[in-house]
């Protein structure tokens, strides 16, 4: 069991921030595609929420497959000169998608529990996760920072609106902070299990940690393994990098979208935000509306067949408040 | 082997409809929720090309299904009133998907090889397909409509595009039905078994089915059972539905907009057609452009960071050429 | 918020036992097949661990649709005369699997959180939870039975062992329902929100759903649906109704086992228990082992190439310890 | 269009093996994991059958990888040092497979399309092949080897199994080649274009690509490019080098197995082999059978509610024939 004091620290501790300089000072020959962006931060751990991390760990294919797949290799039609840039863009704007996923990803994640439960709705992946059926989970738990202290949202049934006052705020850290230690404390009492394996109190016999864990709370970090491909990774980025997910998981969203995904495959990131981060749907009434709009005339919501909520949005969005 | 005039029947053979008549014939009581106007159609042929069709064997919920499932049921959160097709066209519009794949329906599916090998590409779904390892395949084949012969499209690299003479027409046609029936024979010739099962040239032992199947043409038709929820369903109307889908796959997908998902889930349906089929998608650039227009702008691509063709599409989208 | 007293209901509120029974007092006609066995508990909670449930919802397919998948209806080549549980048994056996995947199963599960992390291990599956973005979750807490309270396994590194003793077990329990009771409490003040969904102190915002929630420990209850085929049922119990498998998943996998499969595929689940949960795989050197033992021979471990843990576990297999 | 003589080369071209040489010349640095034995055969063709290849294009992870990901890194509790074979054993034999999720693998494949349609059945993978809607396929179609000429199997309903003679066999072969080779004429002719893109025949149109390829036969070749993990690869060798798989694409499986699978994976291909290739399953009825032969006793199978076929297969297996 950790000795150090609880919650303090880094995402690493010196030894595997050791571990990492190691794996970094090897280099090996390949004949396969590298990407020395990625390489530049390969193994590094990227800081996301307090104590969390996300590490490229492999990664296989680069922008270059993608349009290598477009084209699939030898195939006559297709020669014609066009430049790499313009294809990518083109399978993006047309959904494209199977070229994209001949890249693949690998990424070590340290997260709170309460996000892993999110993050795992995206089936299409390959995971691996601590267990704490055979591992004792550390003492590192969330805690949001004072600006993410908010209310519920009046305007949307999920998600925060304003910040909370700061007495409040106090007594939410307090509350946080204070059940997190105690429910540690307890997992510990409970696992009666010392640094050595050995029985802290030699009279009990200590519960299975299958079973201890479950008094730990959601806001406890977990880490696993996950590996993707790169259009599932942009379907990842595009519902999670956006406003309506829970900031925790757009933290590592936006983390993968700026540091790892611009680095790794830039020209599909440049065409991911024009096409997918940036890019708007118009739904058929929606397009009907603008069009009439365009055409000089002055359109009401009432006989357009669009709801007061959407029509908002839609009006929103054109810069037509 | 078939002794009957190759490649002239309707779908179904007189026995196969009879099959269908008894289905039809024998109602039973359940507690799960129905839909009566698929139940109307279930089990019937729903032609397709020129011997192809579409059936629908089996299904499972229904609009009901996708509100309960986005309610999740005894959520206090959710229960504030909200008619069901509001709360359907929320969740289409907001690609909450998870709720559609709660539905799922059974298809039994003749059709040409070449577009069975572009409609198995949709891999979330399950599929029994007949065999041709253990069975002996029917002498029938798909031959274009006049209507649809057609040349190599100039402006798309894929797809067809001009109608071909009548002289070349009547040799593409001639070609097509002498090689299948040739290719058919042959096959018979190979496998060399009777209807009874004996070989039809006692002298010769006749080739295994797996390997005489090698000399059929892709225009042969097969077919399977496909299983998929309503959420990969729509995905494949989306991609398969639609104007650059080759005609002869969009032919099978227009069958199951209009005569199934109308029927199953209508108000699904109806929310699909203004969110996705005839949905536009507008790229951060493309908005920007339609923002400067709106605010009375002359906007020229020049400058806008947009292709020449993506330009076009865009002027044509809002009715702009 | 509930003001019940906490963790001391049924799995069902008198208000669902009523929709339960409002939803079995309605029978409708159907052409497709139904399973009359399945439907007697349609709806109907299933009760699991202390608060928990499996309700079936909604079906597709029988039996019969395996066998109908496997001939794939009109094949000549396999309509000779064969009992539909032999062809069942034979899939079973040679691992054709596809057949299994025309059947399709809906399920609504209540279930602790840490059940419910190792549940989505399974991805092939269609998944609606219930969210804690969106609502307030129950005082529903998971404390496990006395003869559930097991010291770490010595054997086997993951897993549970001896019973603890009553002393330990008693503390076990106090820890574990104390903070329970104490992080629910703390939530419901952090939320700040009475059941008319006003404040309860009007001095305090209250916190947002979605960060509240992180406070409440791995044992607190969420629920689900849970769709899933057949095939995929079936690979999820022959993990999770294993003896390695955590007991509290294991629960829920013999209650689908014994209560939910047999009832609604008899033949699969006979065909299941011979040629999956009941058997065993031999490797290739197990199998020289066995061999060279039914030769006459006596077999030593040395040299065999197998592992002492292998060894054992195959000499207890077959009975020879 | 190919001007060369029909179906006569190698896999490859002089101009494609220049391109692979040129590829394997170009070594770069990476911080990565390699593997120099699946390197010295990157990008190389690996023959298959008369005219088609598996060609590695890239490949991500190794066999410690495997092991990484199911220690899950800084996991404390199972630190204990254990061989890395050992751990791989482990792993195979519990079914213990998203480890070996951890590795993928992309290849580039040339074969036939009937085998190609087995092929895709495998839904785990990504796939991105050579469209014949834009690009025109080459004049190469498979014809068997005079050794794979067999009739039907009398015994396994599908599958082949005696030779045919030698009169019927020159038949065969005259009948596919020249099908194939009239089937190639007419797609040439009513595609009309020549290598330049110009019509041959400059008074007709030429038939759009995607219809024109109808024509062609099931044993004409096509390519992709294939991305697989390490799990689902092993999951296709199972099903595809096994005996009962169609020898054509067991020709491809037994290619990945043997010069693949060992090169890249070493340990793993070798607990494959002994966990899975060489492995039987017993079934539950089936393991009471040789239990009891064990203890000595003399065991009918009447009684023994084993099918005689299933019998036959079990006595077989453990040489009691």
């Amino acid at each position: 069991m950790t000795t150090v004091e609880a919650n303090v620290s880094g995402p690493l501790t010196p030894e595997q921030q050791a571990e990492i300089d190691a794996l970094r000072a090897e280099s090996r020959a390949t004949l396969r595609a590298t990407v020395p962006e990625l390489e530049s931060i390969l193994f590094e751990a990227l800081p996301v929420l307090d104590h969390g991390f996300i590490r490229v760990v492999d990664y296989m294919g680069d922008d270059a497959a993608v349009v290598q797949a477009a084209r699939v290799s030898y195939g006559r039609g297709t020669k014609r000169a066009r430049d790499d840039q313009g294809l990518i863009n083109y399978l993006m704007r047309n959904w494209h998608t199977s070229p994209f996923e001949m890249c693949e990803i690998k990424l070590h994640v340290k997260l709170p529990i309460f996000v892993a439960r999110q993050w795992v709705r995206h089936r299409m992946a390959n995971l691996n996760e601590y267990s704490a059926r055979y591992s004792i989970l550390d003492n590192e738990f969330y805690l949001p920072d004072r600006e993410q202290l908010r209310a519920q949202s009046t305007e949307n049934r999920q998600g925060r609106g304003d910040l909370i006052g700061d007495d409040e705020a106090a007594r939410v850290l307090e509350v946080l902070r204070e059940d997190a230690l105690r429910a540690y404390a307890h997992y510990e009492e409970l696992l009666n299990e010392g640094a050595d394996g050995e029985p802290v109190d030699a009279d009990r016999q200590g519960l299975a940690r299958e079973l201890a864990r479950m008094n730990l709370s959601l806001n406890f970090y977990t880490q696993w393994y996950w590996k993707v491909d790169l259009h599932n990774l942009m379907h990842f980025l595009r519902l999670r990098a956006d406003a309506h997910a829970q900031y925790e998981i757009r933290a590592y969203a936006d983390v993968l979208a700026e540091q790892v995904l611009k680095r790794w495959v830039p020209m599909t990131a440049s065409a991911f935000e024009n096409y997918r981060l940036g890019a708007v749907q118009l739904s058929a009434r929606g397009l009907e509306v603008v069009r009439r709009m365009l055409a000089g005339e002055q359109v009401a919501r009432e006989g357009s067949g669009i709801s007061p909520a959407e029509w908002r949005e839609l009006m929103a969005t054109f810069g037509r408040e």
